[in-house]
């Protein structure tokens, strides 16, 4: 198989697949490491307080993957016997191989969204009843951008009326954060606003940002130190973290702004498929995720078998749904190559 | 509170709530018993034998509700870290406390049917690949009649569809058949058909046959010997059941044809009902349960304060959805009762 | 296989094996009922109650089997990723099937006892220290009679000394009482005491008691409410169980008195059995189990079918252990033959 | 709270606190890398494939810790209604917060070790018969070096007993590897000859081998495809982990022999602490831990505390038991200072 690390591919599958930078790896081995364990690595905690500061929230922990912060939150959130309110579409419920159910016992009410965004009206009327027959609604976990809806954004007022909701009801408000700064800087939302329309976010570091692993659960004090014995049980309590740490502080620092380029990719490869044959429909791109429909005429294999040929990697969604994500290592040479493959399969 | 066993009342709330007639209980009590966690209550045995050579299936377990039935085959075909396809509004789903997430750790793939009736294209379109993202497909349970959808009937085609879709990927078949002998009665299919559509069967003796406690789970002996084990942890280790059992065996040999009585007044509710100014919309009964909508100028909860007044008990669903059930317990005279206060309403 | 209902057939195996009385099974057919799960069978009410006020506590919820009334309670009493204090070989460690890890995904600290019985400085030394490596000790959960440490009866003093440490820990209080009734005969003990030294007890209806199925249990009502979803959930929901209920009834007012019969028969058996060369080692009965271990000569498996050609049951606990229970079917001629059948064997 | 990071502080706590040689270090920053969860990492493929090579078994999988690689094992040996035998003071058991039952719903048997080691007699007495009151004995697992046993290593025809009785009932092996490398060096056995006498390894790279975060699973190819689902489900999908693998890779290459230092040192530290007038007993070290119990005019909270006066660290198990962990962060100069502290305690 071939690596991605292969210096001619154009990896359009995930933000997930990028390499740290020079600057960046040079940041990591640089770094005070101690045992995160123990609580003792210094350079774990500040970034853990670096990314609460920055939304709003009191404290942090640092987990090795966005699964993991989504799964502890929402165990934490949750006792068995209760149910979450989550768009049908969403990670936690679609790609976290049935994890809700798995650690938390909790059952799922899965509503239909407008490109994965759910309304307070939608989240109200979904909310149980006290009833023997039925789990307790306990927890609301949005997930913004909405990577199945084409990384579409929340406007900040909807997720106001989501909020109010969920406390007028008692129940808890997750939100996965695994592209959240393309929302923020695709809205120009301010991140410490987040805060307070949530009890728990989970921001993902190797996205967008660019670092090679980890999320970064956030909330109040309280709440993550039921948390961190929760991370204990599945495996997250690590020792020098203090490397991967460092990365996630260094691409805090330098790699958020950069993600309106992403954007700007994302927009013209939009606008080049929409202008295709063998494309019947494109989910206008909100942050660095297009998402489009082959013609019937087109199979989705064909599409990526062509594409693989001249070095260019994405992935499906099902038979005719197609995913291209802009990012760190797509530049513009790159972006010109996917334009000229797409051009030449018309 | 006043119980249900005021004479007076007519309970349309379920047919749940009937009471053993005289000859029923003189078969209880004339029943030979023994311990049934050493299998050595005859009668229980002799009802597990009769319920599953009449649904050409190999063994039964005796159980005291469908809920648990239900639970413990949806445990007993799956493996944590599956996913169960059922309809988004079935009673594994909707109306036992989230079982499937509490008791399996199994994932739920919730489809939106026809009055609560999937087809075998819905079913394979939501089997999930292999990915090491997803939970794996292990189960697809119907429910036959299917409760919310109004006591609605499967056809016998669509029944084999969908098992023949299961079993060519691999999947079990389970059958909630709370209410299968009004299914049964009412399009005229025969019994001893279904075994080859299910590897398990759940049939419920309390609600229109009249018993007072008690479910029996039907599959090969090899399944049930599984399931004897998961009934244990749950409890149902119950010790001299024939009691309850003999009912069961007096109700499959007595009350079966009967339930044409029940179809035909839910029917003639209906058909009232469809005349009265409040009610927006009625779904056609095809067995013994009337599920209606009232105009938004009656809201629920006024309608059955109305009724509760002559005496009359139902159920709602939500703000404007009521429920009547049919059922041994309710004659004509009953009926012409509850025209009358039908009309006296409008 | 011959069933227990055998007229000839002395069965020592377990006291549920009983059957009721005609008087018991008069009082059964003449019960009221209703629907329990909509809480309306006005016999499950009354035995409810009667029991919640024979032993000092709130409310009571009348259940399947006592692993189910043991398992329910556990499950209200923990959270996940946490332990339950027991001693090692307790009925719910060691014949509930796992259910303390299968429904409450809770650890077990297992204590060696003295004939089964806990000491409150044992306890003490086994609550786990916070920590985020370990799981927080929630439930102290004790058996009295204690089935394994041969029927033994636990001082109230003791009791109290364990509830104080409990109290003090914040660790809730759970009582298996499957044979509480024959430990209160034995002691003189007032059942009344036992709800200030317990959260929830849960009492067998159809051990020594004679009933046919169930089990109560008892504690707080905001206790119970959260049990009653558990309940529901394991398929405890049950519709006319007032049947059964009643057997409960005549069962409290008639047949615990007559248990010092059967713990007068059970000392007569232990007596002869001391005097038997095959037998080694008799545990002094205390109530109506006497576990004893015989000589390596005569192995559990020979012993039992010598026992059986006579018409007499019991069972084995591994080898050499084995255990007579004497209970309500087991007479005062009964006993002659088996003290006949122990003597030809010597 | 001072970090372990401080140069003048020689932490005895744990293994786990050493931090990354210059080495080592460079060693990660030349590492190439890919997207682990597209499993296109070449380098943990390099580790994963080496571990596995090493240990005689088919394949690996890199996981963020041993308490993750062990949880994972355990939860696809078994499921559900089953139990795991181990050791009463465990790893596993003790200081995984109850992982078996939260993850897998387990019940465990815990059999009294030998300074924790088991024997195949021990074994094979606990496997639960088939009984529908009993969960299924589904899996052995053992530890090597036994932490809580002062690092006491197994005799490989004791591996080997233990193995064979496994085998012949069915049960599947796992050994719990966090320190399986000094076993190795101890007792100059083969990794090799291990993979015929368990199903699946857990080895930990982060403790002796010093590196920052990791441990590998080893095992068959089947198997780890199984637990790369759970370990995606537990959050272990990471990303650009080739850094990490890298000082595993390293680690493997450079640090096994030297373990040997730590050992010496260890024993040296035995010898020094027998002859202390506190110390009321020493268990003789196998490896590189030293566990010992205070006198009782010495309580353990002033021992570490005088100690950390002196800027050297340790750890307690329970109120007189004390260890200390040699490690590559202790060297002969630090061995001087702490024996120089013990000696001024006298």
């Amino acid at each position: 198989m071939t690596t991605s690390a292969s210096p001619s591919v154009i990896d359009l599958r995930s933000d997930t697949v990028t390499r740290p930078t020079p600057a960046m790896l040079a940041a990591m081995m640089a770094a005070p490491v101690g045992d995160d364990v123990y609580e003792e690595d210094p350079t774990v905690r500040r970034l853990e307080e670096m990314a609460a500061a920055r939304f709003g929230l009191e404290a942090g922990l640092f987990c090795p993957s966005g699964t993991m912060t989504n799964q502890i939150a929402i165990k934490a959130h949750t006792e068995p016997l209760s149910e979450v309110i989550c768009e049908q579409t969403s990670h936690i419920y679609l790609w976290e191989v049935g994890g809700i159910a798995f650690h938390s016992g909790a059952s799922v009410a899965l509503l239909p969204g407008q490109r994965g965004r759910l309304t307070a009206a939608q989240v109200e009327a979904a909310i149980r009843p006290e009833n023997v027959h039925y789990p307790s609604t306990q927890l609301i976990s949005l997930e913004n951008t909405h990577n199945r809806g084409g990384g579409s954004c929340y406007a900040l007022e909807d997720l106001q009326a989501i909020s109010d909701v969920a406390r007028r009801h008692g129940i808890a408000r997750h939100l996965d954060g695994a592209r959240i700064f393309n929302a923020l800087v695709a809205t120009g939302q301010r991140s410490e606003d987040y805060g307070q329309f949530f009890d728990s976010i989970s921001v993902c570091l190797s996205k967008g940002l660019g670092t090679p692993v980890g999320s970064v659960l956030l909330g109040s004090a309280a709440f993550l130190k039921k948390c961190k014995r929760i991370r204990k049980v599945m495996g997250g309590g690590w020792r020098q973290a203090g490397y991967l740490a460092a990365a996630g502080i260094y691409a805090l620092e330098n790699n958020v702004a950069r993600l309106a380029d992403d954007h700007r990719r994302a927009a013209r490869l939009a606008e080049v498929l929409g202008q295709q044959p063998y494309v019947a429909e494109v989910l206008t791109p909100e942050t660095n995720l297009v998402i489009f429909r082959l013609a019937d005429t087109m199979p989705a294999a064909d599409f990526l078998a062509t594409l693989e040929q001249q070095g260019i990697r994405a992935s499906s969604f099902g038979p005719q749904w197609i995913r291209f994500v802009t990012h760190l290592d797509v530049d513009d040479a790159g972006l010109n190559r996917v334009e000229a493959a797409l051009a030449a399969m018309a």
